[in-house]
């Protein structure tokens, strides 16, 4: 397992991370298996898609349609003001995994791997963990 | 594979079960690779974030407002009265992979697992799956 | 890994891949371990839950009504007008990895696994990664 530190610079921001990953699975010397991408913060997650900016907007935009910001009356936020930071990162995911042949991960033409910040700006680490041969 | 059983005590619930996670990866022996947590039901899911009171509150209120209780005219409710505990668990995930370092499950410090009822109260049960060395 | 070819006949569409799914792990005669479904389309996903027709239909209009069709004015469609394809694909997941057990996917009675059409028909692609022993 090899952890990687990022810093985010927005409250909500996608940082791609697909040439950390790819480098590492290189790195391995493992020919056939399985990466995970995971994070363990409760206000980020791991998704894949098209690394375009327009989409990378409409995403987040929607994003908080789906879950609207904290005007809205949560319980959490008598704790913390970050209600719908936590609920976003539960719809989605702390991490994926991809496969790896050849000894590069299998991913598409259009697939760019990202740490989604959902919290930000933090310091931020997620890990990269590698199975096969 | 080991198989956990639970019973679930409301309609919707989410039932923490790091601990379990935690003791079959240490139980295990393996010090590098992953743990899936998996569940085969079709009105469940198993998803992570903070085990705090009112976030659990506010996620289930939010996903019940993300897609709509049974009085809504879904196709499903002619042959069973649970379409929206099916498209609730088909958003979400019915599984996740943990990195495992050190002998242990790689989670954050606010990170709790857990079994998410979407249908019940009903006997229940998941699969805790580990790979490594 | 081995890839599976299909084609998708609607704009939104559930192809039940279980079968090839099962197969594949039956002929890799690994008995204990997990399976990897994964597609490298960015307007597609992989999920699982019941091969039920109505319900099908019911989460395909949950989709729509989670993430409004093209008609909406998303970044994106300046460029290529399937914002909303790649959006809901985000929202899901690229893949899924279920545990192998006694030779075979550990599935329940209910669960089908899909490849999720969200911008066909197309030919599309899908890979089966089997880790274990």
């Amino acid at each position: 397992m090899k952890t990687v530190e990022i810093k985010t610079d927005h409250k909500m921001e996608l940082v791609d991370i697909t040439e950390e990953v790819r480098r590492e699975v290189e790195r391995s010397g493992v020919g056939e298996g399985l990466v995970n991408v995971y994070t363990r913060h409760t206000t980020a997650s791991i998704v894949i898609n098209e690394d375009e900016e327009g989409l990378l907007k409409d995403f987040l935009a929607s994003l908080q349609r789906i879950v609207p910001d904290d005007i809205y009356n949560y319980l959490h936020n008598r704790i913390d003001n970050n209600a719908s930071s936590h609920i976003r990162s539960l719809i989605l995911s702390p991490g994926v995994c991809i496969p790896i042949t050849a000894g590069g991960p299998w991913l598409g033409t259009w697939q760019s791997i990202f740490f989604l910040e959902l919290d930000g700006p933090r310091r931020r680490s997620f890990a990269i963990t590698i199975l096969g041969e």
